[in-house]
């Protein structure tokens, strides 16, 4: 964009072009939408991403986001900390938390094992979590990753490594959602969920 | 997203969410993408949209972008400023310049007349216009609007205006697309193209 002229505008819409699924025309919009508004408004936008690295921590136990050294729900003497919940991504944690369905705590991966994107065990919070399993008391761990090829590599790479400690490991149910109609599931979904059939009380249950 | 518990944080997905297009998930992920960088491009990223306000201004001739009081095009002496395009948006003199056919100046509307969304004639740049049509040696305005029910009302209005002056005034060519197919083309445009046929002869000088 050598027709921009400007090096401050130039710097912006590379800024934002940085972020991901934004291309350059898309940053283009975001850039003249901010050079509309207050100058204040800009600023503090600008001032809240300086102050975000400095501000923002991650736990020292789960890697979720943190204030201090230990995030909320670490830091929480109501959650059964035994259970733990091994995530991808702190987005995740936000997901589970909004269900209201798993009192205990997590552990957030930081990713999951991708060899195409150059991921691997040694990338995620892996060592973090079997220091956590060895020096705690631990009744289950929960694997809620994605239901993908990278998301079942993991889940069989820290089910080896953790397979000595006998503790518990259960994977997040794989099935039908809530509200989809048989004939618009995939095949593989649909199977799993005739494979891994549940007792028809249990469904009353829950 | 009060689970966030953290003000930083909040601060930063607010502003994100700000953006045009840009919902509280996205802008949540592109925070997350943003603590994941190196603390360096992250102050950068902030301290290139706080100086966005101050570097960037604009034209005083045509509200064009501009590092000085005048735009780059208004500035320079080759352009031939008795022929100006109206445009609604700076994108737009982007576009037009990215063909290289537009030889003359410019003039930013700033947006066009829309009821729906409160812009009536007096938030754009049209006094201006009159202004520059009045005190300089004008000899044609080329209307280069959207071709929207929005666009061809502010077209009409800058027609209604603009026609006692004497100044010829013409339209950006309406019609099917280089590389379209006239049988997805649709009805109203179909019908332009074909009102407004042109001799053979001037599409091959084109």
């Amino acid at each position: 964009m050598d027709e921009l002229r400007s090096h401050a505008l130039a710097k912006a819409v590379d800024a934002f072009a940085s972020l991901p699924g934004i291309g350059r025309k898309t940053a283009m919009r975001m850039v003249l939408h901010l050079l509309k508004q207050d100058e204040n408004d800009v600023t503090n936008f600008g001032e809240a991403l300086i102050r975000l690295k400095q501000d923002v921590r991650f736990c020292k136990t789960c890697h979720n986001l943190a204030e201090a050294d230990y995030c909320h729900i670490c830091a929480n003497p109501n959650r059964q900390h035994q259970i733990i919940c091994v995530v991808e991504d702190i987005r995740d944690v936000i997901a589970i938390e909004n269900t209201g369905e798993h009192k205990g705590a997590y552990h957030v991966l930081g990713g999951r094992i991708s060899p195409i994107d150059g991921t691997g065990p040694a990338d995620l919070h892996i060592d973090s979590l079997i220091e956590r399993i060895s020096q705690n008391k631990v009744d289950e761990l929960i694997l809620a990753l994605s239901c993908t090829l990278e998301g079942d590599t993991t889940n069989f790479y820290l089910f080896k490594k953790i397979s000595a400690f006998s503790i518990p490991i259960t994977t997040i149910a794989r099935g039908i959602g809530v509200g989809d109609e048989l004939e618009y599931a995939d095949e593989l979904t649909l199977a799993r969920s005739i494979v891994h059939r549940l007792p028809y009380e249990k469904t009353l249950a829950g």
